[in-house]
């Protein structure tokens, strides 16, 4: 049906790669590149990539829909360099983890005939490379899109309809509303996380602490041992939105230390704290969000229509009816008539 | 052999007599007793225990090791209340987290013919009751061992075999220390859960947060789904120490938050950190300790020659000893003897 370019081939564009060939689009070829061969080779036997394309600007050329899996700044210049390459009518969508910088350098970057649709599963582990990735790794993970002004109606169809087929629960919201809340619920997680460690590693008493460490220990600070890359350019796109939530961290933080110091009476509050917040996430772990897909018993969705037409080339009409406006009717009738054929 | 007596059947104490059990010590029984009686029958239903004492006196009166296994507060009344009722060379132990207060409460409720030992398993999780009980909650866990002043060296060395017995890496230290440490590796994490949650929780965009919430946001607040009971009886009674350590962790907040507020030429030191966070994390995931047991092959040790002793009855001539010193080797003769004649 077309092919899928995915740029970036380490832990989240391996399981990209694997989470769609698990979806069995028929007649769709995933090509791959990475700035390390070895590890687009790596990706390549794991069987998350068809083929690796020789360099990001081919893989462009060749592409209906590019993915951007790579670390978040690097995506700048990434952008810039294969906005001339890239195929008329050609979806770009990417994985960082703050939105409102990608958003901004598509937009700068990107020829008026291409559809940017940033997009950001929010799935990952602390290991990183292809042989971390996971077909699964999305499954029922929120998925957060986010089109651009320009994109077409049908190619953010597209990208929503991609991102319920990789396992994944898409949601829409604005770039700014999307690095507010991952600055609450993920980027001060993993900054508590590192500084938790580093805190304990920088102890003089580091050999006895870690002798003791436990369960609760090594779960608080998971998310240091993930890849500092991430993390650094997770921090510089969404400096205020984490600054802020450290602030408000650190308040709750001196909360509880109020709580404990005080004597007598404040123990009633310092335990109606503890019962209040284990009910609180006993309830919202007994709740998880999943995705509900009406009428659907089994686990795999089928490609919508966009995805379909994306695929199918359905994109090449769709940019001519932008260059002629006259033909648009003639053009859907025969886009309809078209996907008619193929279902029949 | 003889008889332990568990007081508190949760989720410690549940461990704690399955564990026993798993070491199969032969003709040595097991009772329990809880404040709630159906927590105790679900105990034993579970295999955690052969019987139900029906008072913890009645416990004290029967059992040759009697092990302390609620919530901390209530341990201070516990003992004065058995304190009377005691075998005379009885041995009592706790698995409280903290470990100044109980040592001072017992040193000032127990008589001088039973011999108290602190102990503090480092293990648990976030689920309680006997249900979350496992035998294997134990193994390859630090097992903190503080024997107190008057306790004699076989009972400290039948404590630090029974831990052995129950899968953990027993190790001795003071009590001060135990706190300082715990409070750093395992009581701030509690706090910085706690912490996490209630910001989250408490937050006007709760709703998106939690809709958006991933595996990270679940591991950093899985201990504020712990006992409330247990958060605020640790606070209480190692209000310094946390207070400390909560000071410290909030230091090292603000470096960070410092580092990515910053711009341009401190990026390389925010890199920096990231990057030798997680260089000392792995290597410390990558090196855990683990208990080493000479020349064994198997998982299971055998009991030490001591806590053979003690719930052989050893402790009622050890207790003689004390009373009359003239009679020492005699019975140091006939004990010796009795180990031999079971060995053969």
């Amino acid at each position: 049906m077309g092919t899928v370019g995915i740029i970036g081939l380490g832990l989240i564009g391996g399981s990209f790669g694997l989470a769609l060939k698990r979806a069995k689009l028929a007649d769709t070829t995933v090509i791959g590149h990475d700035r390390d061969n070895r590890r687009a080779e790596r990706a390549r036997d794991a069987g998350a990539i068809d083929r690796i394309a020789a360099s990001q600007t081919d893989l462009a050329r060749e592409a209906d829909l590019v993915v951007l899996a790579t670390p978040i700044l690097p995506m700048r210049r990434i952008l810039e360099e294969i906005a001339s390459h890239l195929k008329r009518g050609a979806v770009v969508t990417d994985t960082a983890s703050t939105k409102k910088s990608v958003m901004t350098w598509a937009r700068d970057s990107l020829p008026d005939h291409v559809h940017f649709i940033g997009g950001h599963p929010m799935a990952g582990k602390e290991k990183s490379g292809p042989e971390a990735a996971e077909e699964t790794l999305f499954d029922n993970r929120p998925y957060v899109v986010i089109p651009s002004v320009n994109a077409s109606e049908a190619s953010v169809n597209a990208i929503f309809g991609l991102a319920e087929l990789l396992g994944g629960r898409p949601m829409f919201m604005e770039a700014e509303e999307h690095d507010a809340y991952a600055a609450a619920i993920s980027h001060l997680p993993l900054v508590a996380s590192v500084a938790l460690f580093s805190m304990a590693h920088g102890s003089q008493a580091w050999p006895e602490l870690a002798n003791l460490a436990g369960p609760g220990f090594h779960d608080l600070t998971r998310l240091a041992s993930g890849r500092p890359e991430m993390a650094h350019d997770i921090s510089l796109t969404n400096r205020d939105n984490i600054t802020h939530w450290i602030d408000r961290y650190i308040d709750e933080l001196l909360r509880l230390r109020e709580l404990v110091d005080r004597r007598g009476d404040e123990d009633e509050n310092l335990f109606r704290t503890f019962v209040e917040t284990q009910l609180a996430r006993d309830a919202f772990v007994a709740n998880p969000p999943v995705r509900q897909i009406p009428g659907m018993a089994v686990d795999m969705p089928t490609p919508n229509d966009s995805l379909v037409a994306l695929l199918a080339g359905g994109y090449a009409a769709e940019r001519m009816r932008e260059v002629t406006e006259n033909m648009e009717s003639d053009i859907r009738d025969r886009q309809q008539e078209r996907l008619r054929h193929r279902s029949d």
